[in-house]
């Protein structure tokens, strides 16, 4: 059995990694610490846990989390960055679900997220948990850096089309949709539900910070540099991405479905839809799955992905849960198999 | 393993069977009917089923059915009633999701459902599958008949009270909620997400066919007549019912919280929470539970009982899994261990 | 013109009071205060307003606030009773949307506020804004304390049957659902998309601080003592109340349906549906009308009543302004006869 | 007073419609006709309009309609063309918010709603109903093809851009989502609350029949040929559109901002956001008004402009009432002046 801890358990993304651990069958959940709620039963605050995990949030202490075979981090931004040294030392492996070790260049991080790393050094050693990107160097991995949820999906989407060099990267467009979990659990008041309920708009259209992390991904995946416009929408619901992706092809292609259904052939999480398809995002609802079609509309050179996730797991927990099984030479698909929730 | 069949999956109840059944260790899936949707895959109509259930719909053939150890009917009311005594002979077992053996009495079918019930004969031998009261006779029927939804998230609410014989079984109040799927996969204009949604209205106040079911099996419970005023709303979300209950005390009653804790001591499938607590429909999303909460409010003598469930789990298709475990000696709990997903 | 000043209006009662008003004939507003949001063009919190109502937040100033004719407090509770009296002693009325004014006894409001009240002394000559049940105090009130949502919702239905004397005071029930946006436009978790939404559930059925006031109204309206059991709960949505009232006949009533439509016979904002139906709270969103059905399931002694409103119009700034128009001799229904906006 | 009919007012656009033109202090209405719904009272089928409308459905009847100065046609695709023939013959002015006459090409009308067209003689007479457009030439005219949804929230997002030449006018984009109210009051699977509620999804990427009709507004608007991009998605939400546009600079632009606020300075119903603004569906629930704001991503050379509208008002009925308004001499604004419902 794997012991497991969770680093700041209060949010979405601590739940349902709760949630997957809690069922999966070579895991013993160990530790969760919280900060602010230690203490308290961690089914008293997420009562679909009532008779299934019995741990109480505790204060974080390396002592504690040093007893774990891995520790994920479920923390805000900037909080791993600092722990995350001391237990690669004592020999813990990590997987951090925030965003400290996703950027490569120190420069973007402090760019986008507005405060110096606090581990330079390491961020060289950190992978990228993209599993259908990295998975050979995830085996190794002692520190993963788990991808952000709009960046998976985009990612996946046009993951085919860049390895192949059949479009111009750099007239890339991304325009992302997603429930409103992807913000998080914090007491805000545009994600109540008289604000986010019953409408829909665009955010953060000026830069958003998956937007670096998108560009290194799709610059890495296709060798080369990309331009990419990002537009991140908020939809009246809870869980869900949809990304639809736009780029203009540079050659004629041929098959294009065939391109798409090739590439993802061996790979459990990627689930490419028959031609003419629209994936729905209650189709990979609590699933580790990534639906994508893919679409020439009036057969001109324009392409159209559609790519879905659930953004709590594969776009966040479950892709972590997919990192570990691979570091810890597990089944990748191992306590990952829930069927989607529909309706 | 079990080889099961399902006659008329394109439902609701049905695709939520083939999710449950799908992942069931036990359970083989042999055949799943459907008349209108004979010839088409089962995950082409539920993509999330994709990758998971490879069966296509056929159309319903005793000859294929009976190869059968149990059939599940998900079939509108009255389908099942036609076609049972033939498979039963064949020493096929059989869990009808609708209500054609709920009834004890034929007239009362015939008054709520509007026909005359084809085999009054076995309505005898057919055994209410509601676990928590009929566990036994369960183990040995042929024929269950599984409860509708709003009956099971009252009559689990009102059990210990009636049992106990501590309320005026002749003012029983229960006014409950139901998302839409309880009116099922029917292209009606009423359903519509801009008819119910965004909206909230009670319907059927006049009479709706669950009372009858109620007050039968409130009358079993109790061992006593019971008057019961029952009126179903509808909410804009697609899953959950919360019963609110209210009974009057006839008699000064130490302890409700223990009462309820004691009776449910046993059960793996009610939770009943802490004192003063308000179950959410969200912590059973998905989930084979029923939650409770009973209320003493200002120290009155009026109970008021909080009773939650996911109609088309322990509503509808997670029972009928629960009840299928039992008549075949299984762990009750097998395969029905699903974590709520939340948020 | 009527020169009208609001106190407090960055909440959800502010922005309905501030849509009603900028479209009211017989209005001008003065000043919209907020210590918070001083300085801040009302429009660029509520882009609904853009074009339409050009006002700044100011710092509340009873220098400002004295020169208009009425003072709408759009506060949190506790907040104008230590400011309307010096607003009445320059001649100004107020109208309060708060519970500040609305329980007669101020031990009541001490042991449901948590604070000692700031003016008992003009508890007295605060009028309840029901105009149903008060319009001819409404006329010459100085201090209207516009009553609750919940209390406007209970007390509309279950008037005629208290006036007529033809229910069990003693054992009345109230089983109402509130839309989310009856709590406000606070930051909290409770009331996030993600924890409010796609669910639902009681809250508070130990005491809710409507259950005083409703209680003080029903017992104006019959005349005698009244029990009352109240449970609220919260709707996966945002606008909208719908009360499911429960009363015991304690004789034979000839005709129910009668009784209601000669009750509102002449009132312009209750509407009496035909027998049978089922009031949908979409039916009123945005209009300042109360519907209401009678029932008598079965045929039995307990009557069922459904009332539905919105909770921000006729539940709050709607009412509030039929108040206003009544103190200042206007047509009732003038500036309020939007139709609700369905679907 | 003019005198109003309405042809076929059992859907969302009717009803819509009824509640816009039964607050107008211009308008008579004298009928509304419904094959199906003949001698139904309107108000029992949409009960937001109980005490408002007193109208029954009746049959239609050219004899009856042609007492009417105008008639609306809220039908489906294809009937208007084959009355309103006649009706222009008695003198009747029409506004037909199905596509009947809103495409100029016969061939393009077969191609896309696979029918002939049944009056081809009059296409050319008909005046595409986008105001802000072809106000001049709606003010003459007899015939008005009321936009659609979709078309009138992308052309009027692109015309500042189109009509100055700045952009590839071959490489638009447009990505545009809608309610399901867009999808009008049919019975179907599809719209029902429990499948397009709480998940969002693409459709028709292939081709979709706004897509025609865009090209072709945009061709008129740019005064050359358009090469577009088209792709619709479904909200789970009930009223409001939001089209996110995307546009290559071909030259260097000082300020787009200047650009669209001067384009729209003169016009009521559009409203230019600040720069760096996100437009909220929400803002423009039940009103006539089309908000829009223009961005440019990192400074890059692509253009982003997010442009909302209620697609049941600016969308169809209130853009209709528009239209009247010009048709007959009143100011553009009479009776449309209605505030968002915000919450």
């Amino acid at each position: 059995m794997i012991k497991v801890g969770i680093v700041g358990g209060t949010g979405y993304t601590g739940v349902e990694l709760l949630r997957l651990l809690a069922q999966h069958p070579q895991v013993a959940l160990q530790a969760i610490t919280s900060r602010s709620e230690a203490g308290m039963p961690v089914a008293q605050m997420f009562p679909n846990l009532r008779g299934r995990v019995n741990l109480t949030f505790t204060e974080p202490s390396v002592d504690n989390l040093s007893q774990c075979d891995v520790v994920f981090f479920a923390t805000p931004n900037g909080v791993a960055m600092k722990q995350v040294p001391e237990l690669l030392a004592k020999g813990v492996k990590v997987i951090d679900l925030a965003a400290d070790f996703r950027l490569k260049n120190p420069v973007d991080w402090q760019q986008w997220y507005g405060m110096p790393h606090a581990c330079e050094d390491i961020l060289a050693e950190a992978v990228y948990g993209l599993p259908e990107v990295n998975r050979e160097a995830i085996k190794k991995a002692r520190l993963v850096a788990n991808p952000g949820c709009y960046p998976t999906a985009v990612q996946l989407g046009f993951l085919p089309l860049l390895k192949a060099g059949l479009v111009d990267a750099n007239s890339l467009i991304a325009d992302a949709k997603s429930g409103v979990s992807g913000a998080g659990r914090k007491a805000e008041v545009h994600t109540l539900l008289c604000e986010a309920g019953d409408s829909f708009k665009a955010y953060g259209v000026a830069g958003h910070r998956h937007l670096p992390e998108i560009k290194q991904g799709l610059q890495h995946i296709g060798g080369q540099a990309v331009g990419l416009t990002f537009v991140p929408h908020l939809l009246p619901m809870i869980r869900g991405i949809h990304a639809t992706l736009y780029a203009r092809l540079t050659q004629d292609v041929s098959d294009l479905q065939a391109l798409y259904e090739q590439t993802y052939a061996n790979e459990s999480f990627v689930d490419v839809l028959p031609a003419g398809s629209h994936p729905e995002t209650r189709s990979v609802r609590g699933a580790n799955v990534c639906r994508i079609a893919v679409h020439r509309p009036q057969g001109g050179d324009t392409v159209v992905i559609l790519s879905v996730i659930d953004n709590l797991v594969k776009g966040a927990a479950g892709q972590a849960v997919q990192n570990m099984n691979i570091m810890f030479g597990l089944a990748e698909d191992t306590g990952l198999m829930h069927i989607a929730l529909l309706p």
